[in-house]
């Protein structure tokens, strides 16, 4: 692995879109006791059904704690590698290296991660063996490494389009926690050097509560060039409506790289989830204070499926709204499987589908 | 990786030889205190030289633990693969999997580890990560993996020729801390069906002192079917030179599993190699005493070689045996580079070269 000092965008590389063709995908075997109930027990079941969905399609390989390598080997099957890897934590989102190709191979890029916030607003403490880990993945698969480690960037906060398109939130990328010391403008210069796009569509915020600074990924994600679906509530009394309703408004006021007006799909979401009294109970605590509390609301969202080569995995969360967006989601994808899991047991950890992965693109 | 509970030798599988063509080559960082003396230090850099030796013919990966990644990242070029990986040692030889192959594809064999004699007289406790290498790799590598865990075998302690030959020595595989439950014929049988060998060629012993008791790949190693070197030494007052005497005599009233006749070239040993103050200050203790003592005869020989794809990486030990053992070789391997690596401080960790390797047979 070499580890360069250049730009992606001035060597001909840019991030494909998520839709586009996946070597494989990248998860973590989850364990943090703080962030999943339980010792994780049950998040390690939901994180399975996650892998075999996308396994169906793609190579998965999981990383595992030399701890949990063997719990891992045992709950998943034969065809999904497991290797040994250090975290702090499951999100492979956010840690494992962004991947950008020319065309004729891919490179990684190592941001900087520092628990979405560091000491700002940062969730946990230390957060160094997840900061390592886009090395060591670049190393993994043979990629070289495009080292942006001054840039504190989580793969959650940017959806492309593959096509010059970058979808983020202010709320994430101009936080305190992350790189105060740049412009918004420098901001977009460091995107377009690193995943070689040209415009940059900034959201206001994301869904209501979502501890990530707002994640783009769970309110917001491509499905196709110049199409996308948007999280969205009727009920008016929701915080999260007036936020969605300004992401629309922001949407349909904008014009891609390409020039292209955006088509928004609204995909509804549940029921407000709120944090359970077992569920809360199944936590260890964080500095001597509960790591959550009962009644605590949870940013679910079925914005946060991933897109596998032949299937989108999308979260279930036993709602009634859990069907029609099944149903927007297969005619969004008609030529994909939609894959629901039961995700509850992921999202008590803070995140989605989409936050537990990282695509790898074809070579 | 599937884990398959058939045996090689039925499914059309044998184990190549050494001297046949690499995919590649596994090695593990040293940083164990009380075997590397200093913490390691000088063991990591003997090892980073051995490591880019083989490197100019095959690909190496390297597995070092959370602690020694970046050590091991920064100490070894970009063209060396290293990933995380626990261990309780550094002896890739003797845990990483045994490969084996059927012409298309190459499947690992997993061997159980005891640490070279269990509660009875192995070198170390505990030794469950080590034992768990094989399985890894095997996953690493998507390999299917054979699983011999009722099976106490060291890599390092038989030599095959590829041809249905295997050499080891009695003191070793027939050692009450291996497998005392099994007679000599039970071991050849599983030797056969694991390794698809029709011919074992029992030496007596290997070199004097050698604490594996007495591996077979520090006294005689193939170099070609039906021609093998022997650690030798003229001192008739020397241990080894009965021992060695014994092997010689052995082999030459030995037929190979293809009825030929064996040649045995002589490998003239360093003169005895005792251990230092300062290296036997630089370790740590173990259960309160000194790991090792001052004066104490480590079982240094030429015989202990890697033959990667191109070159014979060889030990140097500051010895006037250096440059014969060198040319011997060069003889023995026209068509490899041979290079030298002064490997003292692999020596003092109780092994040498081919101990802290283990080559991928082509697939």
């Amino acid at each position: 692995m070499k580890v360069l000092h250049t730009n992606p965008r001035d060597d001909g590389f840019h991030m494909p879109a998520e839709f586009e063709p996946h070597s494989g995908c990248i998860l973590i075997f989850p364990e943090r006791s703080d962030s999943w109930a339980y010792g994780g027990y049950k998040a390690r079941k939901a994180f399975a059904e996650v892998c075999k969905a996308i396994a169906k399609s793609e190579k998965v390989t999981v990383c595992a704690s030399f701890e949990q390598y063997e719990n891992a080997r045992y709950l998943l099957p034969d065809n999904i590698r497991v290797v040994e890897m250090s975290s702090n934590d499951a999100w492979a989102r956010d840690y494992a290296p962004t991947f950008v190709t020319n065309g004729k191979k891919i490179c990684g890029i190592n941001w900087s991660f520092n628990a979405w916030g560091g000491l700002e607003n940062g969730l946990y403490f230390p957060w160094d063996k997840d900061d390592k880990m886009a090395r060591k993945l670049c190393d993994l698969f043979d990629a070289d490494m495009y080292d942006m480690s001054g840039f504190v960037l989580e793969g959650g906060s940017i959806h492309t389009d593959g096509e010059g398109t970058l979808i983020t939130t202010k709320a994430c990328l101009l936080s305190k926690g992350r790189n105060p010391h740049m412009t918004k403008e420098e901001i977009e210069e460091k995107l377009s050097e690193c995943l070689g796009i040209s415009k940059v569509i900034w959201l206001e915020n994301g869904i209501y509560g979502d501890e990530t600074d707002e994640h783009v990924d769970n309110i917001c994600a491509f499905v196709k060039p110049a199409e996308v679906v948007l999280a969205w509530t009727d009920d008016k009394n929701d915080p999260q409506y007036a936020m969605s309703e300004r992401c629309l408004e922001i949407l349909e006021n904008e014009r891609d790289a390409k020039g292209r007006k955006i088509t928004v799909h609204k995909l509804r979401l549940p029921k407000p989830v709120y944090v359970g009294e077992e569920e809360c109970g199944g936590l260890d605590t964080v500095d001597f204070r509960p790591a959550r509390t009962v009644g605590e609301r949870l940013a679910a969202s079925y914005v946060n499926f991933y897109i596998a080569n032949k299937a989108v995995v999308m979260p279930f969360f036993g709602d009634e709204a859990d069907e029609p967006a099944r149903k927007m989601l297969e005619e969004l994808f008609p030529e994909r499987e939609i894959i629901p899991v039961y995700a509850r047991d992921i999202l008590t950890g803070g995140g989605n589908i989409h936050c537990i992965t990282q695509q790898i693109p074809v070579y």
